[in-house]
Parts: structure tokens; C-alpha cells; sequence
């Protein structure tokens, strides 16, 4: 028999009972294999000709099934410890995989004793084996289990949108035991795989949570109590992982928020609807600030429009067809009725609006467009409000209100790739002020199932994009079949300081809205033809950037962002008034000061002003009134004593003004 | 018999039955008197000891008795030309007065007939006779005007809000009677009076409009015939005012608005929701900017809040009790149901909002404050949503959505008249700045009917106001009684430039707010103690005070604010590049520039910029090309030939930066 890798490397004279294990099982690294594509449990017998090449541990689909084996696992542990836990789905996720149950909720030292039992399962190395069975055949073994029952009796129509993909496929059924060294069947399940070869592979574990969830996420079903877990190719990789998450932890702009007073979510307003505080909100108004007065620069055209509209214009675009889910509900207005309470005038539905780009089209239709106006850019901060499900609400990063920096660029087909170009190098240039600066770009092409519009010119939209991402010099990640039905799109995703990506900036092409909304121009030679829409918003929502640069810097803001950009500490309250003198003066230049009088001793606020992670402290005691000077103090605890106070105040503004975002320091 | 002036001049011997005609019936310009401080008509019988003095046709209370009276002749001609229909209500109003009646649609030609007939009636110089009648005798007389029966019914209890209460008040009925010369009765109707002596009185009279009403202005009731006049003391007055609405036609801001392409009121999205379009929001953008600028100068906090919350928190603070009809309708969300169509959480209703001050609040208390922070100013741009009946909606004047610069000052009661005038002195400097600078103000005291709080602290606040109101050197209205229930008020009127006065800023001081939502903050003595609250707005909506500019300048806003500042016209189309450099240097420098490129022709582009009211229109053609200069054209057609270019570019830049509400000319 023989067996060839994809390169064409060959190994002949093989047995014809020949597996995975045979070929690759002594290697560790080595958790299933690819044959002709497809991936396979290294127990999977080969035959003559097959192609086959090594899955490893560290690659991405490895490590979804070290990931998934390690959910069996954990589910293992779970019926040891309760036996009476029904078994609900187990995926593999990222970083990690979980595992529902339904029992009674589950705490942190339920969490302890389940690791502990996942220790003995993995010393005990169970293998994996991998046995078809019949669909009776498999009610029979999991009578017990009735989630399991349901998905067989949804098998091949099941979404996979639950992950109950992994569970039941379209083909025959399998169940996986896992086998002990005498023989006997320590646990099974409903599976697909491929799963590694036993439970010894699983060296890099832990436990992180558990949360309730519905069963196949529909909250009309049964709450289950979901256990998350992580694992990894190394313990040194598991290691960096949980310091990664420690140290995101302290950076949660959700602590941050709360602890330097930024902005709040109070119960009595509602579910992801934030209050900027001052403090917030002048890191805020700083943001759209610059970000406006670059846009004017770059010639885009400001508009305003409602946050609430009649029915008519989302039936027009399509919205309350295809998106009424992540709307809020309607409010019926301006019906009338007479005294004997009869309709006597049809009122309206009014929704809040979840997207801007209809209504910058109505602004586009209002008057006859031009080729000499094109292309027009009307820019806007829109602010949106959509009805995101309790359960993914996430502080300002997922809101259910949020201001985009939304502009719709209306251009010709002959300018698109002009204006590609120079909206990718102003996204980037922007980001980049900000202090985002390590990215790379995603295409996401047509989706052949699902699209308008004609292949032509999607074709040539997407090799359009495709270029002007390839001239940028980033790196270039394909998604393929990922585009929206209306258009292809680049992402650009940017790293923050501690290395996790976050999608950004997005530049998608419509080719359906110009369409419904009819959005005409008259070209030069007098005919009238249709514009191509671009929608795009580089911070996304600026709440969203707003949580993503609360995190990058972990609430130590540049200068030119920081809510205080200067606090006066008096090492005694006599001189309050000359430090008084020297912030009133950086106040009239523009700069945000504060004075610290409160009670405080000077130490503890010393201590207080790093904690707010101010740029500069600002120190006045006798020697320096005396002598007309101040001392410099820095977030890194640097210091610079007897700067004269003229050219600490000009220091100071031309530090803000020059926008740097590395914090001052005196060692710099 | 001896009758008194108030001033304590005697008029004495006079005949037991002297009336008011005796005394002042050879004066036209007298239209009533006042008797013991109460209006009656002139014919009523004077009493021995009776204070009198005459009310003139040119003082308020006579302008309205003259234009009350009017609405009489209109209504006698309405049912001479028109004998079926019937009377609803005719009250005096704000420069005129109106009448409604039950019948068909009424014409423009309708108007001009019944002029005619008014005319006639007014040359008949019919006499308004008084009569006491019984509610019996009353049903009897008015037994063919349904509507008048109802008034008898509702006797005392009609609310003034209709105008019903100048048909009936809580006492004795009476009926004025229209007599001519031979003493018959031309006509009559049920009305309180007084009224002038007769018809010949109404000199200078003119029917306006007719439109379509509610009987008693409630929709569910029959629909009348409103017919809106005119009346004056004079001729000259009448026709002043008359030359008045013409020019407010020409300035009106809705037609100004799609003239210069500022903004719409598209269908779509429906009533009295404004879209800007580039020019408005440009405009809108530097309104705000720089009223931004000013309120950090002045130690305002920015913050920022949702358009949306629960119920919760406007039960707090008593909207929904309150003002629950001005709301836009609830939305109701996140219940959740069960398979069985069971409720398994309860859902809550969201409100958009109508006013920023509770979601302010909620900032002030979202933690412990120290009267170190004191006075904190709250500011926000903040777009509410209101439920304006779609009869009273008027373009930007009276929108359902707009943007107020709202603020809330949170201060001890030491710090309110410091704030106070302070903030006086801000707003009027800041309307100023826009071009407004003709004010009066208004202070509106407690209803003693109707208020929370102590009278003390009224007492203070409301002398403290009108001190600080006194201070500034303005003229003070009174407005007693006029204060909403929560506090006392100042407002600022303002002159516009055809002599309209717009209500602008408003300073509100609020004891209820404060109590409602347990506002704290701890004293230099370690007590708790409440902060006073003062609302406050200055422009009062930014589509508001845009709306009042656009009709103050006449679409021909300043330098500063214009959305084109400089229009560069080519004498031919070789000569654009050369101009289109010259407003390239204008726009790196921050002006906003267009270059029309049209094949119109140069007398077309000339007119074109002056009907698009640009401010600095910059020509070249081949002499200055040459000669390296361009001709300057302004709005109002003077022209300065040969500026060197680089003369040009520093002279514009430096007017706009100036803003200078006036505008450019070379006469200047």
C-alpha cells in the first residue's frame, strides 16, 4: 500500500491495515490528520493512494480538536461528579470550547473539583474511538439523555449557529468513547470528531467560568449552566494566555470606566445605553473633534438627520425585511380617532434608526445630482440604536446605542478605485493618530449563494478592493463567500498593546441601496446613470473606539486625549493660589487643568493623581514660588524640579498641541 | 356725582346717570374704560366714587377689544353672506383675532366678500349693546347655534386654553347686540365684552387666512372653519404691519431653507423632523462649534446621554405624570416568553426624550460630590423628542425633534446670584456674538395656585433673579404668575431685524428636581446638604435659533457662518485653474470654498452667488492672471478690482476669523 503526503513525498510497502497512528502516532505534536482534505482521527484506517498530511497541535484546526476533546473531557468530569447533569453541546470556540449541562447552577469550587477530576481523566490517557451507529441504535444508548435525543431527531437540519454541528452531521451518526487501558468504556457521546487520540494529548487545561445559557440559544428552551474552558498546544502557551487575560482584566474599560469616572450604565436608563461623565465625555468631544477636523480637510460634506423615522423609509431599503430583528420596536403615532373612538386618520409606525444610510440617500435624492458634485461625501455622527440581545451586551465595545463616524461616499464607477486608495490611506493615517498602528486587512468577497447585483461587477469591485489593499503593503487576509449580499468589503483589523485584534475600520461597497433608493447623477455627456455607494466608519462606533483605546492605553490616555492634562499639587495648601495662577494660564491656552485643595495629604495625592493616570502633575512648594518655578511630576514617577513656570506653561501647550501619544516622561 | 382718575384728578357734578361716553366718547382713540381696575365698555353707568380711566385703542387691552370686536363684524358678515353657518368662538389674538364657524370650506374669494361686508358693517356704525340674560332666556335666543349651547352648558368650566372663556365666565351671561341706527338689531352673540362703542371704531381691519379647526381644539370633535384677521389702532399700523409679513415671507426660514439647499422635511421620515443637508450643517457645525468653544472658557463639563430610557426613570422625575402627551409613545422590550407563550421576564417600556435633565441628574448622582465641586455645570448638546401636535409644527421654529444646548448648574444657595449674573451676562454676550443684540428680559413669579417649596426660598430666588435681571440694565418685563411649579424664571426676548420678538434663552431655577431625585452634596461642615438647579439654554434648540438666524440675515449669514465663504467665478474656464489655486491656499487655511465650473455663463454665475448669498465672491480673468490679483464682488454688488492674490487670501481669512456678523463690501 501506498500512501503520498500533498507535497508528493511518497512511503510505499505499507501494511494494508496502515492508520494515522502507524504514521504519525510517536510524535506528540500530532493530534489527527488531513486524508484527501478531510480531517480524520489518526486511528482512521488508510488505503492505497490516500493523501494524507499531519494536523499539528499548534495550528489552528488542531487546536480546535485539542479543544474539543478537551470539552468530552470536561463533560466526563462533570457526570463523574453529577451524575444526574443531562449533556447539552460541547464546541470547541476561541481559545477555548464549553461544555452545557443541565443540573443545578454550578459554582467556582464545583469548577475546582471538575479540573481536578479532568486531571485523572487525562492521567488515565483514554483513547478516543470513533464507532458509527444506527439512529435507533443511538436513541437506545443515550435514552438517558434527552438533548442528545432531540438533535438526532434534528439531524442534517440542526444550525449551525448552536454548535450542534459537532454533535450530528447530515451522514450517519457516531458516538466517540473514550476507552480505558483495561477496555472498559469509561464515557461517551454523540460526536463527529475527530478527536486526539486519547486524553493524555490534553496537557494544557483550565477551567475559566460558567454562565447559564438556553438550550440551542433560544430562550423559550430550557436554561442549562454552561462550563468554559481553554486549553493550548503548550503549558508555556496556557501560561501566556491566562497573563494575556489578567492583564486584559485590568484594562476592562468596563473597571476603567468606573474607576477614573468616564461614563456609566444606569439601570434606570437601560441595557447598553452608557452616560459619558465630564471626564468621558472630553476624551469624547476630543475624539470627534480631531476626527471632524480631518474629515473637513479630506472635503467630506457634514450632514444631520433624526434618530427616528417613519416605517417608509427602512421598507424602502430593505431594513425592516431583513433586519427588523435588531431594531427596537415601533412607536405608533398620529393616529386620530372621533368621539365614538373610530379611526379617523391612518397613523404611522416610528423606529429608531439603526443604521444612517438610508437617510443620507433621501439627502443625496433631494435635489438633482451632477457628475461635477461626485464624488460627495456626507459624513455624519450618526448615533444608532439596535436592539442587541441582554446576553451579548458588552460595556461600550457592544452597545445598543452608539455613534458611528458614518459617511457614504456617492462616486462614479471610473472614480472608485481613486477613492478606494485615498480612503484606506486616510483610515490608516487615522487610526495611526490615534496611536493604533500595527494592522492587517480583510477582503471579504461575494457570497455565491447569496448577492445582488451582476457578476461583472462584483468581479471587478472585489479585484478593485483587492489591489488598493495589496498597494497599502499590510498584510492581506481573504474571506472568502464573507461579503454582505450588497457588496464586498475590506476590514481593517488592528492589534492593541497587549497583541489581541480588534476589528476596526470597514469600507463596503453597495451595489443594492442606489438601486432602491433609484440615486442618479447626470454624466457629462447629459445621460443619467447610477453613483456607487461606499459606506464606511473608521472608529466604527465611537463608543467602540472609545473602549478600545480605554484598553490600549489601559486608561492612561495621551496627552491630547486625557480629561486632565495638567493637576496642580500644592505640597501645601499656602500655595494654592500661585499653582492657582499657572493653571488659570494653561486654562486660557487651551489646556484642561485642575487644582487639587481637598484635605488630602500631599503624598496621598501624589497617589490619587497616578491613580487618574494624569500626564502631568504640576508641584509648587517654597523654594519654587520663590523662585517663579514649578517641578514636573510623570505617570512613570519621573521628575523634573525648578522648571520656570513660562517654559513649564509652553512646554506643557506644545506637548498637547503635537498630539503625541507616548506619555510625557523626564527620562524622554 | 364725583368720578376719580387713578392719578387723584376729581371730575365732580356730574349726573346720576353719567357713563364712560359722558366722560371719553368724543375721543376716538378711547375704546373702553377701566373701572375700579376692571375693563368695561364705555356705555356702562358710572357710580358716585367710581376710579376711571380710559383705555386707548393703541395700548394692549384696547388693541385686543378692538380686534375682539372685529372678530364680530367678521363673524355678522360670515352668517349675512352665509346664513347657515354656525358660531363656534371668536377671540382676540396675538396682531389680530379669529372667529370659527360650522360650514363648508371657505375660499379665498370667500375672504374678499366678507371684507366687503365688513366694510358695510363698519359704516353702519352699529352699537355694541351689553345684556344681562338668564342661562334660560339664553338657550331660548341662541336656540340655531349649537355650539353657543354648549358653552352655556359648560358655564365656569370651560378652560381658557380654547378661548371659550371670552364667550362665557363663571358669572351672569350676557349677550352683545349689534344695533343700527333704527335701533333693530343687525345681530348678536353670546360674549363677555367689553367691546368698543360701535362698529365705525374699526378703522384698520384686514382677513388674513382661513384654515381648518377643532371645535374646542380637540380632534375627536367636529372640524370648523377658523377665518384669521387682522386689526389695528391706525392705518399707518395696519399697513406696517401688513408690509411686515411680507417681509417675513420673503425671510421665511422654510423657504429659505430648500432656496439654499440648507435642509428638508422629507415625507419619509415624517412631521417636524429636520434632515440638514451639507450647506445647513455646516452652518449648524460652526453655530455649535463655537458656542462649544465658549462653554469650556466658561467651565462647563460635557457629558453625554442616551435619546432613550426605561419608564423608570421619568416616573422619577414625574414626566410620565406630567407630561406624558408631549412623549413620543412607548416602546415595550425585552420581555420573554416561553414555549407555551408564557411571560418569563418582564419587559419594560422605553421612552425617547423629551428633556436631558433627568439622564443630568443621574450623572450628579452616579457618586459622592463635595461642595469643592461646586457650582457644576452640566453641559450637553442633547437631542429630544417631542410629541408636537402635527397642527402646531412649524419648520425649525417648532419641530418634534431638536437639539438643545442644555445645561444644569448644580450649586449651594450661596453661589446662586454669583451664578446667576455670571450667567446673565454670558448669554446675552453669547447672542450677541451671533448677531442678536435687541433684547428684553421677562421674570416669571411663583402661581400661588400651583408650586413646590417653601415661599421663602421663592422669595429669595425670585428677588434674586429679578435683581440680577435689574443689574444688567434691560428692560423688565413682568410676568407674575408665570413660572412653571418647580421654580422661578428669566427670559431673554430678543428684537430681530425686522422688529419680531423671539423668545431665546431661558434661566430656570428648580426646587423640585433636586428633591425628587435626593441630590446631595457634603458641606465644609460634613453635613449633607441639597444643591439649588438651575435649567438653562441659550439658544433654546440649535433648529430653533438656526431657524431665527435664517430669518434675521435673510439667508445672508455672516462670513463666519456661511457654508460657501468664498465663490471663486472665472471669467472663462481658462482661468479656473488659476483661481481654483487661490481657494486651494484659502481652504488649507480653513475657509470654506466652491469653484463654480458650470457652463453658465459669467452674468449667470455672477447672479447665481448672489441668490446663494455668498459673502466673498473672488473673479479673475486674464489682467489679473497677469498681474497675479483678483477682483473681489460682495453680496451687496460693490466690487474691488486688482487685490494682490496674497492681499486677497490674508484679508479673508482674517474677516471670517474676526466674526463680524456684518457683511463684506468694498464700501465698508
Amino acid at each position: 500500500m501506498t500512501i503520498s503526503r500533498p507535497n508528493g513525498e511518497e512511503e510505499v510497502g505499507l501494511s494494508a491495515t496502515t492508520t494515522g497512528l502507524d504514521l504519525f502516532g510517536t510524535d506528540r505534536t500530532v493530534v489527527a490528520m488531513r486524508r484527501r482534505g478531510e480531517l480524520v482521527d489518526l486511528a482512521h484506517e488508510l488505503q492505497d493512494g490516500d493523501v494524507v498530511e499531519p494536523v499539528l497541535m499548534g495550528e489552528p484546526d488542531g487546536l480546535a480538536i485539542v479543544r474539543h476533546s478537551a470539552a468530552h473531557v470536561a463533560a466526563q468530569a462533570v457526570q463523574h461528579l453529577v451524575p444526574s447533569a443531562k449533556l447539552g453541546i460541547g464546541p470547541p470556540i476561541v481559545d477555548g470550547f464549553y461544555y452545557d449541562f443541565q443540573t443545578e447552577p454550578l459554582t467556582p469550587e464545583d469548577l475546582t473539583a471538575i479540573e481536578k477530576q479532568m486531571g485523572q481523566i487525562v492521567r488515565e490517557k483514554q483513547k478516543f474511538v470513533r464507532r458509527p451507529v444506527s439512529d435507533d441504535d443511538a436513541r437506545v444508548e443515550l435514552a438517558n439523555e434527552p438533548f442528545k435525543l432531540e438533535l438526532i431527531s434534528l439531524k442534517g437540519s440542526a444550525s449551525d449557529a448552536d454548535g450542534s454541528s459537532v454533535e450530528v452531521g447530515a451522514g450517519e451518526l457516531t458516538i466517540y468513547d473514550n476507552v480505558r487501558r483495561d477496555g472498559s468504556v469509561a464515557w461517551k457521546d454523540l460526536c463527529r470528531g475527530p478527536h486526539v487520540p486519547h486524553t493524555g494529548y490534553i496537557q494544557a487545561v483550565a477551567l475559566t467560568k460558567v454562565s447559564a445559557a438556553y438550550w440551542r440559544g433560544d430562550q423559550r428552551n430550557a436554561t442549562l449552566q454552561r462550563v468554559y474552558g481553554t486549553a493550548w498546544a503548550t503549558r508555556d502557551d496556557l501560561k501566556a494566555y491566562q497573563t494575556r487575560m489578567v492583564e486584559a482584566a485590568k484594562r476592562d474599560h468596563r473597571k476603567l470606566g468606573a474607576e477614573l469616572d468616564l461614563f456609566s450604565f444606569p439601570d434606570e436608563i437601560g441595557s447598553g445605553l452608557a452616560v459619558f461623565h465630564p471626564k468621558g465625555a472630553t476624551i469624547r468631544m476630543e475624539m470627534e473633534d480631531y476626527s471632524r477636523r480631518r474629515h473637513v480637510a479630506e472635503n467630506y460634506s457634514f450632514v444631520n438627520t433624526p434618530h427616528l423615522t417613519k416605517s417608509k423609509l427602512y421598507e424602502t431599503s430593505g431594513h425592516l425585511e431583513w433586519y427588523a430583528d435588531g431594531m427596537y420596536p415601533p412607536m405608533r403615532m398620529d393616529a386620530e380617532y372621533d368621539a365614538d373612538g373610530n379611526l379617523t386618520k391612518q397613523g404611522a409606525d416610528y423606529y429608531m434608526k439603526p443604521m444612517n444610510c438610508p437617510m443620507h440617500n433621501l439627502i443625496y435624492a433631494s435635489r438633482g445630482r451632477s457628475y461635477r458634485e461626485l464624488p460627495l461625501r456626507l459624513f455624519e455622527f450618526g448615533t444608532v440604536y439596535r436592539n442587541e440581545k441582554s446576553g451579548v451586551v458588552h460595556g461600550l465595545t457592544r452597545a445598543r446605542g452608539f455613534t458611528q463616524d458614518d459617511a457614504h461616499i456617492y462616486c462614479t464607477r471610473d472614480q472608485m478605485r481613486d477613492e478606494l486608495e485615498r480612503l484606506l490611506q486616510f483610515v490608516l493615517e487615522l487610526l495611526k493618530d490615534y496611536g493604533l498602528d500595527d494592522f492587517y486587512l480583510e477582503v471579504s468577497s461575494k457570497n455565491p449563494e447569496k448577492f445582488v447585483g451582476d457578476d461583472a461587477t462584483w468581479e471587478e469591485a472585489t479585484s478593485t478592493l483587492r489591489e488598493v489593499a495589496t498597494a497599502s503593503g499590510l498584510e492581506l487576509v481573504e474571506d472568502p463567500g464573507g461579503a454582505a449580499f450588497y457588496g464586498p468589503k475590506i476590514s481593517v483589523q488592528a492589534k492593541d498593546a497587549i497583541g489581541r485584534t480588534w476589528q476596526m475600520s470597514t469600507i463596503q461597497l453597495d451595489f443594492n441601496l442606489p438601486e432602491l433608493f433609484e440615486l442618479e447623477y447626470q454624466a457629462s455627456d447629459g445621460t443619467r446613470q447610477r453613483p456607487v455607494m461606499i459606506h464606511r466608519a473608521l472608529f466604527g462606533s465611537i463608543e467602540r473606539f472609545f473602549g478600545v483605546l480605554t484598553e490600549h492605553y489601559a486608561g492612561a490616555f495621551p496627552a491630547w486625549l486625557a480629561p486632565v492634562q495638567v493637576l496642580g499639587i500644592p505640597v501645601a495648601s499656602e500655595f494654592d493660589d500661585y499653582l492657582g495662577e499657572i493653571l488659570s494660564t494653561l486654562h486660557q491656552r487651551g489646556i484642561r487643568t485642575e487644582l487639587d485643595t481637598s484635605d488630602d495629604r500631599f503624598g496621598k495625592k501624589i497617589r490619587n493623581a497616578q491613580k487618574q493616570k494624569v500626564p502631568f502633575m504640576l508641584i509648587a512648594g517654597g523654594d519654587d514660588r520663590d523662585a517663579g518655578s514649578v517641578s514636573f511630576r510623570y505617570r512613570d514617577g519621573s521628575q523634573r524640579n525648578g522648571v520656570p513656570k513660562d517654559q513649564a506653561i509652553d512646554e506643557i501647550v506644545a506637548f498637547v498641541g503635537s498630539r503625541v501619544n507616548e506619555g510625557p516622561s523626564a527620562d524622554a
